[in-house]
């Protein structure tokens, strides 16, 4: 096969066949293709597309670079939950205590990644002893026994995604819908869980900033992965605004111990029951969506999920004293309150620029291997369509001296406050 | 500046600065920009093209990467005349002559390149002894005294050129006529004469299939060579079939001896006489177009032509009595004819195929280094439109016994015997 004729038949908006795309992507990550061809083929499906089929056999192709997961070790109905990725997104934290509390297999392989904000990775490391690196064999043996692991992914999963991701990244290729869903589902595939339940974030703070946009991504990774033989389903929520009041990796743990105390914030509560409850209807036949948001919830307000929680960080070599002593994170040097300037509606409470506010903090990082400030972050006590007067304290900054004026900068960018009393819903949309 | 947001940019359709190309030629050129993010850039506009300002700070950047000619040390008009590549096209052989012996200054710098025949650099080095490197001093004392030399192209003009074509040739990105233009262009404008006429071949034996998609790139580098300064024309001329009778090295030189003789085909000297024509109204104030030409085809019937194609080929160290005598040229060991299968009209004499068939008995060359057979070829004694009985000999091959089945097999993919007499004009357009 001739890559220059395969790009070239993908220039003029031509299907590939199953044998061409396998070609390129075998020959790319054994290195046959160089960086340069890759990136001319990524730019020409950048520009016209892949159909389904197309972004099946890519994803696959991906997939089969490299280890898929013998998940037949794990006993029961095993689920992934992937979000892609948002400001203040501690959904895995909460949801999956709730789903082992209902016997349901919730094992999640989570990439360490580069954000503003660090990856659920990041913020289980805040935990005094949490380890993310366990063995298949603790893996598997974690997920039997307590029904949750979460861990740092494996370096053997998809390697296809890894090189052409680095190269997508540096040639302006990230932005296409094939590309992002075959990049997701190839890792996703090789987890090989029963069913993935995408959450797919929709706004300023999110990858797509629009609903069409995201809606065209989320059914796409649905068909994949449905037509690589999985369930899946795919529920877009709203990320114009943070999730939840916290934006930060200790500060988000605490948060997500409160909710699961039945405390939390009414946005997260909400999120969490609502995909929990697809999540028992699908692996556990429950017939009403009502019947199983109240199973959900209850696993919230009996202690279920939380005693699910301190076995997991237990079982991960955390300090699960953590759970009752919060004073057991390393705490940040200062706390600086945000004041309204005015009295109005908050008409914007922009999740990217309080998303980078934290970033300029340290709360995240810049390029791999960075080291990420566990105890720095944002507190958002007031959201969209509140009534704030001047003076109000809308946001709280926990900071360790680095970054302050930028963070500052940032917030004076992320809040608005007008006449209007505007709102928008949480999720938008259940694709299943 | 940041080479993915440039990318970014002309993604989006936008309309890059000056300074943002100058970034990415010279970035290129100077190696700090690699070939995946060039190939990123070249996709992007290959996609969504540039306007003439884009294009015209592409060449001029391309041009400034290396030397540009001083072409003050020729006294006199300087023109320098470049054909798109066709197959048969001998027309630099004969129009150098024509405009020197009109006391015009033909000055012209030809790349050796790859194709089915060789170029004009490979014919004239089918004349024994004859010598296409010539020193800077050399160049300019030939010019000043014989009006014409044709040399191989120096290495150093336009190196960004050199370096951009050879990634477009791997990535599939060279049919984009912003970058065909600038490619072209930029080595024109280094070579720096006063007037470059551009003869833009257009159908199945050239890189321009289609009028329209020729005529965008005519109208392109005339565009972009004015914005440079320069006084530049463009003719659109057919290569459905080959120009003249022959195709191959010294086939093609011993053609346009004859054409110098007054002997040559018609369409050859048309093609001569007309752009000669226009040299003239430009070089030497001549009025009328018809006055002209009838100026250019007395150098073909009154001998001056052939003695100044006599004094250039001695210049450059060639055998000036190849020119009476023929069989100086190295012969083909033996010739073959093709004859007609059917009775009719001769609907097509496909250059293409006729340059294929050329190409397969070893005139071109695949690849850079690649050795030239100066003696093969093909003789074409019948052209489209011509009526053929059964049995009528339509070409004649010159093999040294290499690759006759492909040749013939070309040739049965050539000619298309019929019932309607087709006929094209030669020169379908003048720009000017």
């Amino acid at each position: 096969m001739d890559i220059v004729e395969i790009i070239s038949k993908k220039q003029s908006g031509l299907e590939l066949t199953d044998s061409e795309i396998g070609y390129v992507v075998a020959g790319y990550t054994e290195g046959v293709i160089p960086d340069y061809q890759m990136t001319a083929f990524l730019m020409a499906v950048y520009f016209k597309g892949m159909n389904d089929r197309e972004s099946t056999t890519l994803t696959i192709c991906m997939r089969d670079s490299g280890q898929v997961l013998n998940h037949e070790r794990i006993l029961g109905y095993k689920i992934d939950k992937h979000s892609t990725g948002g400001v203040g997104d501690k959904t895995t934290l909460i949801l999956g205590p709730m789903a082992a509390a209902l016997g349901i297999k919730f094992s999640k392989m989570s990439g360490r990644g580069l954000g503003h904000t660090g990856g659920t990775i990041d913020k289980l490391e805040s935990i005094p002893g949490f380890r993310v690196n366990l063995s298949e064999e603790e893996f598997y043996k974690q997920v039997n026994e307590i029904g949750l692991a979460v861990v740092a992914q494996s370096g053997n999963l998809a390697p296809a995604d890894k090189k052409i991701y680095a190269l997508r990244d540096v040639t302006s290729t990230v932005a296409s819908i094939p590309l992002i869903a075959s990049s997701i589902m190839s890792k996703k595939l090789a987890a090989n869980d029963d069913e993935i339940i995408l959450d797919v974030k929709v706004g300023s703070g999110a990858f797509m900033k629009d609903l069409d946009e995201a809606e065209k991504l989320a059914r796409l990774m649905v068909k994949i992965g449905r037509n690589a033989g999985k369930k899946v389903m795919a529920i877009l929520t709203n990320m114009e605004q943070p999730l939840g009041a916290t934006v930060g990796n200790a500060l988000e743990v605490v948060e997500s111990i409160e909710t699961l105390k039945g405390k939390g914030p009414a946005d997260i509560e909400a999120l969490c029951c609502s995909i929990c409850a697809y999540m028992l209807m699908d692996a556990k036949g429950v017939k009403s969506l009502d019947e199983a948001y109240d199973m959900a919830r209850a696993t919230l307000h009996d202690g279920s999920a939380l005693n699910k929680f301190r076995e997991f960080v237990k079982a991960q070599g955390g300090n699960d004293e953590v759970v009752d002593k919060y004073s057991l994170f390393q705490p940040a040097q200062q706390r600086i309150a945000y004041k309204a300037q005015s009295e109005g509606y908050l008409e914007k409470v922009d999740a990217l620029e309080i998303g980078l506010a934290a970033g300029a903090l340290g709360a995240g990082r810049h390029k791999l291997g960075d080291d990420v400030d566990h105890a720095v972050g944002i507190v958002v006590y007031r959201k969209c369509g509140d009534y704030v007067k001047k003076g109000d304290v809308i946001l709280e900054v926990f900071s360790n001296g680095v970054g302050e004026v930028q963070c500052f900068e940032h917030l004076n960018n992320a809040i608005i406050i007008g006449k209007e009393r505007k709102f928008k819903n949480l999720i938008l949309k259940v694709i299943r």
